[in-house]
C-alpha cells in the first residue's frame, strides 16, 4: 500500500552555517521508515526543534565528506548513546566515514550503547544499498569536487487491491485472498477461470524521492530517476553565477530544473543555496522558466507527497 | 598595564545540546588576546550570534575529548578556511586531537588556507603551554572519566606606573623613564639616589582566569590558582545528586564553591549544568552557603572583570 511521504528540511544552505541558516540535513519519511539524509553541524538540535523522534532513525545516508554535510554526524551518534538507544543504526557514506567515526569514539573512550554499522561506498555506478519489503535505496552517483552520491528512495509496488464486491459476489473463500492480491486468477468450482483483472484494482503508484546534492549538472541522473515523485536537486547558484559551477562542482536553479524536466518528475525541490543570495524567490523564478512544479526548500519546511 | 578582561559564555550545558541549550564553549578576552576555550557543536554559530570576530581567535584550548567539548572544532577550522583566513591557528588539547582533525581534512581533500598548529597534551602536571609578553597559559590537570585539563590564563605583572609629577619635579630626562618603569632607581647629577618607590606607583594587580571543566572535586586545584580574579568551575550537579559525581567525573555547586573558597578567588562562575535542572538559581543558592561571590553562567552572558 502506498502511503503519504514527507520530506522535512532541517537545513538547506551551502557551506558554513549562518546564525539562522543551517547546513544540509533532511528527514525522509517513506512507508514508515524515517531516513536521515546528510547531517551538517547542528542536525541533532534541528531534529529536536522539528520534533523528530531520534529512536525512529535507523539509517543515515551521507552524500559526501564535506563538512556542511557530515559535521553533525558525531553529535547524532553520541547523543543516541546518551539516550541509551539499543536499536541498531547504519551509516551509509563514502569510504572514510567509518574511520572518522571510530577514531573519535575510540579517543572519547565512549562506545555506542547500540550496534553501529557502516556501509561504505566507492562505486561510480548506481548501487542498491538498502532493501526491505517496502522500500529500496539506490545511490545516484554525482559529480562534485570529491566523491559524492545522491540517494534514490523508492517504494516497492504494493499488492493489488481486492475488489471486495467482486469476490463476495463470486463466493470466493478468504483463503484465496492473498493469492489474488498478488495477481493470481481464480478457478471457480464449475471450472470457470476468473481473471485477476476482474477481482482487483491497480495498487497506488509507488512513490519515490531522489536526493541529489552536491553535484555539477549531470544529465545522466535524469535517466536513473525517470518519473520520480519528487527530486531534491541542489541549486547553489543562479544562472548569473553559472561560471562558478565548474570550479566548485555545483549547479544552477536552471540546471536543476533541466534535470527535473528530462526526468519527468512530478515535483522539484530546490536547495543548497549559496548564502550570497537574500531572495530565494529568484531561484523559483529561474527554475520555472524550464519546469513548472518548483518548490523552495527552507529550514523547517515539510513537503508532503 | 592591566586591562578589562571579559568571558563570553557561548554554551554552558552538559552533554547533548538541547533545542536552546548549547554545549560548552567560551571566549576569554584578556590583554587583547581572544582565546576560544572548548568548542562544543554549534560553536561557530554561537560565535556569530555573539558577534565575535573569527579572525581574532588565534588559539583554541580543548579541555578533553568528550563530544560536548570538541564536536564544533572541525566546523570552526573549516569555516576559517572558507573565509580565506591567513593568520595561524593553534589548537591545544589531549593527544589524539591532531589525528582527529587531520584525518577529516585529508578525507575532505580540503586543507586549511592558514597554518594550523597543534600542541598536544599528555602531562598530569601543570604545564606552561603558551607565553608571550603579556599573558601565560598553564594547564590545570583535572580528574574526569578521561584525560582532561583546565587552563589557567594569567596576565603578567605590568611595568610600574610613572609618577609624572615626581619625575618632572626632579627634572629627570625622558631617557630614564623606561628604566624607572621597570623598577630602577635614579641617581641625580648631585649624586642623590632617588629610590624607585618615590618615582612610581604599583602596577595594577594582574588579572587571571581559571577554567575548570570537566572534573571531580579535586582540592589541589585550589593550590594552583590562589587569588585568581575569576574561576569558572563546573557544577554539573546539585548536592542532592552528589552520589553521581564519582561515576560521572563531575562536581556539585557546593564542591565548586569549596574550591573557590580554598583558592581565595575573587569571583566564581558556575556552569556545565546537567539539563535535568530547570532552575539555575538553586546552583547559586547552594554555592553561596560556602562562598559569597557566585555568578551563574548562561548562554550569551558576558562577564567583565
Amino acid at each position: 500500500m502506498s502511503s503519504t511521504c514527507t520530506v522535512s528540511i532541517l537545513g538547506c544552505y551551502a557551506a558554513a552555517p549562518g546564525a539562522f541558516k543551517n547546513p544540509t540535513s533532511q528527514v525522509l519519511n517513506i512507508r514508515n521508515h524515517v531516513f536521515l539524509i546528510d547531517c551538517g553541524e547542528g542536525t541533532q538540535v534541528a531534529l529536536r526543534r522539528n520534533k523528530i523522534k531520534f529512536v525512529r532513525i535507523k539509517h543515515i545516508f551521507i552524500s559526501h565528506l564535506h563538512g556542511d554535510h557530515f559535521f553533525g554526524l558525531m553529535g547524532v551518534i553520541s547523543t543516541f548513546s546518551l539516550l541509551k538507544r539499543t536499536a541498531p543504526l547504519t551509516i551509509y557514506g563514502p569510504v572514510g566515514i567509518k574511520e572518522i567515526v571510530l577514531l573519535q569514539l575510540k579517543l572519547m573512550q565512549n562506545f555506542t550503547s547500540y550496534p553501529l554499522h557502516f556501509k561504505e561506498l566507492s562505486s561510480k555506478e548506481p548501487e542498491l544499498v538498502y532493501e526491505d519489503d517496502a522500500v529500496t535505496v539506490t545511490t545516484i552517483p554525482l559529480q562534485h569536487r570529491i566523491y559524492a552520491n545522491g540517494y534514490y528512495f523508492q517504494e516497492k509496488e504494493g499488492d493489488r487491491k481486492l475488489d471486495i464486491n467482486a469476490v463476495l459476489n463470486l463466493n470466493i473463500d478468504k483463503a484465496y485472498f492473498n493469492k489474488i492480491k498478488q495477481g493470481g486468477d481464480v478457478t471457480l468450482e464449475d471450472g470457470t477461470i476468473v481473471p485477476n483483472s476482474e477481482l482487483t484494482f491497480d495498487p497506488p503508484k509507488p512513490k519515490s524521492y531522489a536526493y541529489c546534492s552536491d553535484t555539477r549538472y549531470k544529465p545522466v541522473i535524469a535517466d536513473q530517476i525517470q518519473n520520480a515523485t519528487a527530486l531534491y536537486h541542489e541549486s547553489t547558484f543562479l544562472d548569473s553565477h553559472e561560471h562558478l559551477c565548474k570550479p566548485t562542482g555545483h549547479s544552477t536553479a536552471k540546471q536543476a530544473a533541466s534535470i527535473a524536466k528530462q526526468a519527468n518528475v512530478e515535483n522539484l525541490i530546490l536547495g543548497h543555496y549559496s548564502t550570497r543570495y537574500n531572495d530565494l524567490e529568484a531561484f523559483r523564478e529561474e527554475a520555472e522558466t524550464i519546469y513548472p512544479n518548483v518548490h523552495l526548500a527552507d529550514d523547517g519546511k515539510v513537503f508532503t507527497f
